[in-house]
């Protein structure tokens, strides 16, 4: 049996990093770096950082898994993403069967929080369906760049008794939910609250949250939706990629 | 100027604290613990328990905050809180007023996420629209009970691309959201699971998450909702109260 710890390390602040992924990052035999073709070099230096910072455990090992490139021409969203994910536990169904022998411990660090948005549980899931590796995983949640955005705005995501809706932008284009819900929307290349009709609802909206590179707005949507685009572009222009999220609240007397 | 810092401690395990959450309480002058009337003893202790083991500066005071009661018979649901808030601030307010100095540093530990489900931000926004005190409120993000249960149960709140939504038992009651969405439920006394009329859906549901009192089931839910039932009642009984969350998730095609 090889045991996976599948780390939540948070939103990119480095002090986001719980006790608990503390511990489960010094229990670690291998660490294994999954490199996405074209992945941002500050992202790669802050994991460096925080491993730097917080492993004591110096027997470690570190394997870079080196992640297939993913169709994003493709129009089956949903079936492109599930064709890659295959392609994606070939590849660490392989690593892991090379450098973690029986007895040992794995770790992949995690973005955020392992069960919001990312993968990694569902191709490691895909790792074990194939049945030539008996795999046990321990899951460590994170802060999640949902939790880092309400945080640095000083704002709840609910309202008293209400409900939170965490989407994605291309959902988001379809409409707002109907029962009301206050929305989260993560994963927006297009800027899909332009289209938003919803009168008097605002916008808490941030980038890069918990880094040096932060920008956070709020406000009335339609009053600060063109500022936001403005920055938005700008810092993606500056950076030459952006992670933002946000809070879309509704108007209270509905 | 008074600071105020709000810190999520995370879902009950002492190791889900963030190192964040340990720096800002050991920049604490004050902290205040807010004592909800017939407050459990388990929750009491477990503070102190992150308190002791967290808080090196020994410079500190604590200050007790009594917590009015709650009118939980009035029909009214959201008047009720607001109205009950209200008292809360002016309870908090002259605490803050009386054992805080300008200057000073004040903390309040919110279990869970001060985002989710909690009512410190909102009470804490009352005091300062009072006016009498010029209040700057830091707030430091914590592991909700929903990543407890997800990272304990090993699987993600989404599905590809798919959207989840948080809501409350009484909310659950009036149906699922139309859009397909994953559900995860939180304060719901009423195991309104069994309500729920959803063909293949599943439930991933956990009492006491990340406590040595933890409780765990996950199945169909129409397989599985009696035994829920059955242990969430008993576990209330043992312990005279019951903190437990889930997710349904819903079936794959639809």
């Amino acid at each position: 049996m090889r045991k996976l710890l599948v780390i939540g390390i948070g939103a990119g602040d480095p002090e986001h990093v719980t006790v608990q992924a503390i511990n489960a990052m010094n229990e670690a035999d291998v660490f294994f770096v999954v490199e996405k073709p074209g992945e941002r070099r500050d992202l790669v230096e802050l994991r460096r950082e925080i491993l730097a910072r917080y492993v004591t455990n110096s027997e470690h090992r570190v394997v870079s898994v080196e992640d297939p490139e993913r169709d994003r021409t493709a129009a089956a969203y949903t079936e492109a993403v599930e064709d890659w994910r295959r392609r994606r536990a070939d590849v660490w169904g392989r690593a892991i069967a090379d450098h973690l022998a029986d007895g040992e411990r794995g770790a992949f660090l995690v973005w955020g929080d392992p069960a919001l948005y990312d993968s990694t549980l569902a191709v490691l899931e895909l790792v074990r369906a194939e049945g030539a590796l008996a795999l046990d995983c321990e899951v460590i949640p994170g802060i999640s760049s949902v939790q880092a955005l309400a945080a640095r705005h000083g704002v709840p995501l609910n309202r008293v008794g209400g409900a939170v809706h965490i989407t994605t932008g291309r959902r988001l284009a379809r409409g707002l939910p109907e029962d009301g819900a206050d929305v989260v929307v993560m994963l927006d290349a297009d800027c899909t609250f332009k289209q938003v009709d919803e009168p008097g609802a605002e916008i808490y909206w941030g980038a890069y949250v918990g880094t040096e590179d932060e920008i956070l707005v709020a406000g009335e949507l339609r009053e600060v939706e063109d500022e936001i685009e403005r920055l938005r572009g700008e810092a993606r222009e500056r950076k030459g990629w952006i992670m933002d999220t946000y809070l879309l609240r509704r108007s209270e007397r509905r």
